[in-house]
């Protein structure tokens, strides 16, 4: 965002599927600059309109499941035989540390990467979970306005990245790798209970049976699990390097979140995440004004060193902090 | 607290030891009413040098595992065969809901509720789990005040009550019962990772080979958890019914303790707690002051409408919200 853009342009442009125009406004939301701040909450209040009509699916899985491979081989089947617009994106708090990590390599969807109607978009590259999260939410909104129709959110299973991912998307996919029955409690039981649908990969060659197994074990797992919504979680094995079961795949996500729209749950799923998004949002303002006061961050330090050494009780402390303040 | 109580008083009783100028002090800290709020602060205050000198142990396992009967068991050796003077407290933020729930019912310690020398406090039975371990910690500033040497923390384990738990005490013991080698993963991992001390409880007559097995699982499970701070992991089978085993686990847990404390990291932890109990009451206070604003609470539900119907961005709702914000 070097030289100013005209957001009323800029939005035009993406409303019109222009990808660089896109890319331009993705910087633009984005960037933690206070001033492009201001001009991205213009430029997504002009698009809202044209928001939330994608087909949102996270996906998650342990590093070297297959991931990538079967996001390509995803999104080329939407793209190639369905007619579909793919926009994929990441949420990775990590990435600033691992230095580049999930979908940072382009070489890694080479294929999909090239078509004019995928968009691929590596994690924004800084923060926290929370703040990674709000950017890649709005990043879904621009895309959605550029007319992309199906948004698949990676995440790398990093602490709560699952549930962030979980709650701005319409149904979660879980790739798991064949693996003998005791492994199965590898998986977080938390994100088995987060999971609409759960694919075993690598169904192919020597690993076949071992993969039918792996399933077999995972569905009576997925059974078990509490389900508030009613949804019945589906599983089936599939081969992202060999494309088997690829179409399946879509045709099972298709196919839950079909049932969502019918039965409404898709409409409460939807209002849920934006009234958490709503109160997410408060929070952390809030207490960014909180500490963003100079009295305050003056008076912080000695108070902490006195909780710290059990000379001030905490409540008291915090009692201090909040009478310095003067917003 | 029907009359008034003098805060001095009172203070300079429960630091006599006087278990009833304890149980008026606790009922105090425990009122959300503002101007008991004011005096607790006081009371809280003028006791302060004289806590943290206690061992502070959370426990927690499922229901049905014998957690009272344990606590029971090992308060009686605590008090009568070491002359150690224990309290028991609890955190279960689901107590009111349930009616009752943890440690309501004093039958269940029947034994070690007689003693001059234990002090059991079921779960203050409001609010949210923030709201109860707030006040749990205060409770248990309290009782080290009034000369209690040892203090139990119980869990039920619902939701994040062990993190909780385990962000109040020094270390933490986990209880499991006999079970077969694939039924390991009914222990979320999470609080496998909080554990300190794992007892396999009900080691006992027909149940003694399965309780072995059982501590063989937990055993090599336990050594693969992340380990942050260095503390091994210890683990052992007991049978609080019979007892056997009972003075082997005090052992073991005052052994860590002795390794917690020499090696500096009981400082660290405590320090820890500190510091996040301090933020937790700050983040808590400035959000409460938010909601309490009558301006703010006027607006957030059309805010809130907007926003869920799609109409509004989260972040233009959270800005209108704190910009009609006036303290």
């Amino acid at each position: 965002v070097a030289r100013p853009v005209d957001v009323e342009t800029l939005s035009a442009a993406v409303l019109a599927g222009d990808r660089a125009a896109l890319a331009r406004a993705i910087t633009l939301v984005e960037s933690t600059r206070d001033d492009h701040r201001a001009r991205s909450v213009e430029l997504l209040a002009r698009v809202l309109d044209r928001t939330g009509r994608s087909v949102r699916v996270g996906i998650s899985g342990t590093p070297g499941v297959g991931k990538s491979t079967l996001i390509e081989s995803l999104g080329k089947h939407l793209v190639d035989d369905l007619g579909r617009r793919v926009a994929v994106l990441a949420v990775d708090p990590s990435s600033r540390r691992t230095g580049g990590s999930i979908l940072g390599d382009k070489t890694r969807m080479a294929e999909l990467s090239r078509s004019p109607n995928a968009f691929i978009r590596p994690s924004p590259s800084s923060g926290t979970l929370g703040g990674v999260a709000r950017r890649t939410r709005e990043v879904m909104l621009l895309c959605e306005a550029a007319g992309f129709d199906v948004v698949l959110v990676e995440t790398v299973g990093v602490g709560q990245s699952e549930t962030a991912v979980a709650g701005m998307t319409d149904l979660f996919l879980l790739l798991v790798a064949p693996a003998g029955g005791d492994e199965l409690q590898g998986v977080k039981r938390g994100v088995m209970e987060l999971a609409d649908v759960l694919a075993v990969n690598k169904c192919d060659g020597d690993l076949r049976a071992q993969a039918m197994a792996t399933l077999a074990d995972y569905g009576a797992a997925l059974q078990l699990t509490r389900r508030p919504h009613g949804l019945v979680p589906r599983s089936l094995a599939v081969s992202a390097a060999t494309g088997e079961g690829i179409d399946g795949l879509w045709s099972v996500i298709a196919d839950a979140h079909g049932e969502l729209v019918g039965s409404g749950e898709l409409a409460r799923r939807r209002a849920d995440q934006q009234r958490s998004w709503l109160w997410d949002e408060v929070r952390e303002r809030v207490l960014a004004a909180f500490h963003a006061d100079p009295v305050v961050a003056g008076l912080a330090p000695s108070v902490e060193a006195d909780v710290v050494a059990g000379r001030m009780l905490p409540g008291d402390g915090a009692a201090r902090l909040l009478g310095a303040w003067h917003r």
